[in-house]
């Protein structure tokens, strides 16, 4: 049985098919309307996600299922420290397919591995994300009509931007793609996901989105937080910078695509809203249309496959363990370390659940 | 489109079609079990109140609709410093009528203004509370076969009971009702009230619920809370002449309609519960029934018209703010102050959220 | 109207009328799946309990019914200090049948008593728990294919554990049941229970799970809590003795039925969860059938007789006051104090809340 963990589950065509059958089912819906008849979905978001958590609700409910679950952990088992495995195998009971939250990095990772049901991972703490991945796909393919071919500036935090990180990855495996990178110097893109996601020559850093602006086909949006400053000096010279608004867009393309994670605070002015290249809102929609294609994909697969067939790749050494304070091997209990020999050549092994380098015991 | 934020965006007609489909529903309760097929209602409760929440979403449920939402703040984006304009924005892509409950005054009504589905007010802080209104009515209307021609008697705290002061505004607009306000005079019905809705000897005001009572069709019991004397003594005094019991309606009228909005703390004697003139607990079921037939209702009209009509008669003025710390306007971003001229020969601007009277900068 | 407030609510033959139920559920489950449309269940959780909870609701949706409620106090109206009574006859304005999970001991009595519909315990404070012990019956029924002629062995804190304590009197009403009380001396059942519920010779205790281990056909394992001890050393002398892994269970029969109520700490290690003798997951899953033949049951029977019979062999006296801190009548408004003689050589009055011994004032 498959689960979604990381956008890299899914293969381009499975991408391709995903956003095919997002775009019908805006097209047919009623189509589509009893698929999950007496399918329940479970919404275990051990924190607070309105907007994602609502989004999976909408899309299993039009799909004709039902939702279960809970909206915070104090409301929930874990409270009286029952194990995410355990969790999983339990839920397994109530229902067909499981949207997971959790802080900890690596959690649904380890609800997969144990529950019977597909799992999705719905945000694992700053790590994975991949539904928002897909929403922005998704978004770019409508708008665009193609995932390819266009120069898309990303803005504001690339540096701890969980969403710009994981689109970056997803476009990386797109052809034609122009990257600019718009941030303060302190907030740039980390350099290891520069190498292995942007080719030299298919990218530029600038610290100017006014620079930038007049070449974009698309604009993803971040928002800068004060904390993210050691200088609070350099954040009040630089924060208006970084925020869009009517004024500076009129240097931009009549056809650009804004983009944003939402929710947004201040690093898009409300006046842009009625601005017919805001695409922020929309994009909020496609997030419900996307989860309804791999619900529906999932639990067809689920059908058909109802083994978990664990990657083979990882190893169990007890010379290794993850030390990374924000991932699930902390917490969980009688947890396996995993970790996967991602660079042979020096030696670098990462923990399969947060994607952390294992040090040597 | 149409939302509901204040019982005055109904006329009277309005009203009773509201009343007249209720009854329907209560006699023919198969008729409308799948009339909300596949719609949604969006709960946005931003803090608790479980009574208005489950009575909207067994009204949903039994139209044959679905529910989502969120029951507190803390579970929803609003932690993260989210707009109310941004959710009602995003909340349209998942849902199809909106009940939202909010601390802030004038927070439905900024949901209105964004949303491209209907919002009905389920409260906004002390503000409105218009569904609670139409329950009260139908009820009055089921148990007196009509809106007018009666004896109504307020009992308690009139001076801060936000349902109090509704329904008097309601029933303003029907003819014949006599009014006898009962409360102690620390906590009488505010003289701006008095004058706008009550007219010279249509109405008395009583310290005493036993010499009022015999003359009574109707008696709605608030509760008296101690925080609001600033004598304590005066407190113990009088809390229990605003107590009803079995002793004290033995003076009441046969055909007495007693109400209460609930919950109830004391005032009223668990022993009265079983009288036939209690119908406090019919209130809550006839709230289900109105707010079946208020859906409805907005759901037709928003199919046959998918544009948001603002009033047009409001005035932004950089000269005029609202300075109410509890209207919505202290907290949501870049919300524009905008103000009515309800009163044309002394000047006075009332804000369009929150109703207070402006003051010129 | 009937209620389920503790096992011995239902009768032998009744319980086994709920076994042959969920039984043909989950040999038919097409033949139930629309049984509750239009039906609503309310979970009315005042504490949290994400397992229980769900499992009811899952149930609810697989009849094809909805579901709404509270899974929290403070989102519910309980914080406005309502009493359980107005709650219960609130939600019968709103639902077709009640799951409720209280803190204090007897709530869901008070609202069987208030509500037009009927209420199922899902456990109160330390009290009853019923809707466990039906799934650890139909559990041992599925295993073994009878509720009789075996050996059963109950492990760890035997002094505390509620559902070892009902589980033990559920059992009483069966025969040929073979009783190993496993426990420290310091957790040992209750002597008034021993007394009750196990007959001398079909019974012994002992504090070694090894030693008992081999004998066994069922082990329910419970956890042993440290705050439970006075004395941490023996605590941490103790502990991994009850507990129970893979090694310890070569030594126990191949067709041994492992059961646990969970949520599990360290209690069973999860080496254990792959032998095929670990049934507490597929407890879980019973919990969901034993479920829906209850719901089933008890809206049937509703459907036939609205009125709520009491139990008539209650007694109130002024004389007598229920001093448990725990129940339910220590916090409820207006409640009366009701007390049945259950020892009437000895003049025992049993509070009909949380069953605790009155003293006379």
């Amino acid at each position: 049985m498959r689960s979604l963990i990381s956008i890299f589950d899914l293969s381009v065509p499975e991408i391709d098919g995903l956003i095919k059958t997002a775009e019908d089912i805006i097209e047919n819906p009623d189509k589509y309307a009893e698929k999950c008849k007496r399918k329940k979905l479970a919404t275990l978001f051990y924190e607070p996600s309105t907007r994602t958590r609502l989004s999976f609700e909408a899309a299993m409910l039009e799909l004709g299922g039902s939702v279960l679950g809970f909206s915070e952990a104090n409301s929930s088992s874990a409270a009286k420290g029952e194990s995410v495995a355990d969790t999983a195998k339990v839920i397994s009971c109530y229902a067909d397919i499981i949207a997971m939250r959790h802080p900890k990095e690596g959690a649904p990772q380890v609800a997969a591995e144990n529950a019977d049901i597909p799992v999705i991972n719905a945000g694992d703490g700053g790590h994975n994300h991949p539904t928002q991945t897909l929403t922005d796909l998704l978004t770019i393919h409508r708008e665009k009509g193609r995932l390819g071919g266009f120069t898309i500036g990303f803005c504001g935090d690339l540096r701890y931007g969980r969403t710009v990180h994981s689109l970056i990855e997803a476009l990386s495996r797109y052809e034609n793609i122009n990257v600019i990178l718009i941030s303060p110097t302190e907030l740039r893109l980390p350099s290891n996901l520069k190498k292995k996601y942007l080719t030299e020559g298919s990218y530029r850093e600038t610290k100017s989105l006014e620079e930038a602006l007049p070449e974009l086909d698309i604009l993803y949006m971040t928002r800068i937080q004060q904390e993210r400053f050691s200088d609070f000096d350099e954040y009040l010279k630089l924060k208006d910078s970084y925020c869009l608004n009517t004024e500076k867009l009129n240097a931009a393309k009549k056809e650009l695509t804004i983009m944003h994670p939402l929710p947004r605070v201040n690093e898009i002015s409300v006046g842009v809203d009625k601005d017919p290249r805001a695409c922020y809102f929309k994009q909020a929609l496609n997030g419900k249309y996307i989860r309804m294609a791999l619900i529906l994909k999932l639990l067809e697969e689920a059908e058909n496959d109802r083994e978990y067939h664990p990657a083979a790749d990882f190893i169990i050494d007890n010379l290794l363990t993850c030390d990374n304070s924000k991932c699930i091997t902390s917490i969980e209990q009688e947890i396996q370390h995993k970790f996967r020999l991602t660079d042979a050549e020096n030696g670098v092994y990462r923990c399969v659940y947060c994607e952390r380098q294992s040090k040597k015991n």
